[in-house]
C-alpha cells in the first residue's frame, strides 16, 4: 500500500465529519500491517472491488455512534438500535466513497455497507491484504479506520476452487 | 431479490462444503428480508459490486469453525485463532465467488473478505437491501449465510455527499 493508496483514506473521514456531522477529527498515528484487530462496539465494514480489492472498516465506540445518529436524525437513540446501525452505515459508505474518487485510476466501485455490534468483536483482514489503521478522536469519543488492499498485480486473496463436486 | 438472484447463493455453500470440505450441508428455511441477524461467533463477509451491489455473510458457530479449519489444514486448532480467522475468510470468498459465476450478467467482482469473531456479534444489512437468509446444518454444527443485494435500477443505499467543507 503506497501512500497514493493511503492518502485518500486518511483526508476521507475528517472531511466526511467535517461536512456532515460538523464534528472536528484529530488523527493518531496510522499503523500499518496489523493483522489482528480489536475493534471499538460498532463497525461498518463496506468492500471495494475494481482494478483493485479492497475492505473499509469504520470501527467506532458507543458515545461516536450515538453521537453521529443524533447528528444525522436530530434525536439522540437511547441504545444501539436500528437508526443508529443504519447511521454509521451511512457514514462508512461516504468516508469509503470519498476515499474512492481519490483513487479514480484503480476504478472501484462499492458494495453494499453491513453493520457489526458487539461488545468483544474482532476483525481480521487475509493474510494477503495490505492494510493500514487510522485512529482518530473527536469531542464524542474514539474512532478507527482501517483499510486493507489488493491491487490487480498482487496474489489473489483465495483461488476460486476447480470444482469436481458441484 | 428474484429466484433468479437467490438460486445461485442456495447452491453455492452446499457445493463449496462439499467439494472443499467433504462435508454434506442440510439446508433450513430460507427467510426474506430479515432486518437484524444474530450472528454465530464466526462470520466472514465479503462486498460484491458491478451492475448490482452486495454483501456475503457466512456466519458459523465455534465448531463449525474449527471443522472447517481442521479439514482445510489437516490439523485442528485449539482456538478462534488467525488460522481459524483466515479459513472462514477462505470459505466465504470461495461461496461468494461460486455464485458469482451464476449471476453472470450482473458482471460483479469481489472485494476482500474480512472475518469477524465475537460472542454476541449482530449483523445488519442497510434497509434499503433486500436479503436472503438461509440457514444449514452438518456433522459439525450450524451456520447461515445471508446476502443483501441492491440491483442497479433500484435506490443507491446512501448518497455520496455533496461536500462543502473539504
Amino acid at each position: 500500500m503506497t501512500a497514493e493508496h493511503i492518502n485518500p483514506f486518511l483526508l476521507s473521514a475528517v472531511e466526511v465529519f467535517s461536512a456532515m456531522l460538523d464534528c472536528e477529527l484529530t488523527r493518531g498515528t496510522p499503523s500499518l500491517n496489523v493483522a489482528f484487530q480489536p475493534a471499538h462496539e460498532v463497525s461498518g465494514i463496506i468492500g471495494l472491488s475494481g482494478k483493485a480489492s479492497g475492505t473499509v472498516v469504520v470501527s467506532v465506540d458507543r458515545e461516536v455512534a450515538l453521537g453521529v445518529t443524533e447528528k444525522m436524525l436530530g434525536e439522540r437513540p437511547d441504545s444501539l438500535n436500528a437508526d443508529v446501525m443504519d447511521a454509521i452505515g451511512e457514514i462508512t459508505n461516504m468516508i469509503a466513497g470519498r476515499a474512492k474518487t481519490g483513487l479514480a485510476h484503480l476504478e472501484m466501485s462499492l458494495a453494499l455497507p453491513t453493520v457489526i455490534t458487539g461488545n468483544d468483536h474482532v476483525i481480521r483482514f487475509g493474510s494477503l491484504a495490505k492494510t493500514i489503521s487510522i485512529p482518530y478522536s473527536c469531542a464524542w469519543g474514539d474512532l478507527t479506520v482501517e483499510v486493507g488492499l489488493i491491487e490487480e498485480d498482487a496474489p489473489a486473496p483465495a483461488k476460486q476452487p476447480a470444482m469436481t463436486g458441484a
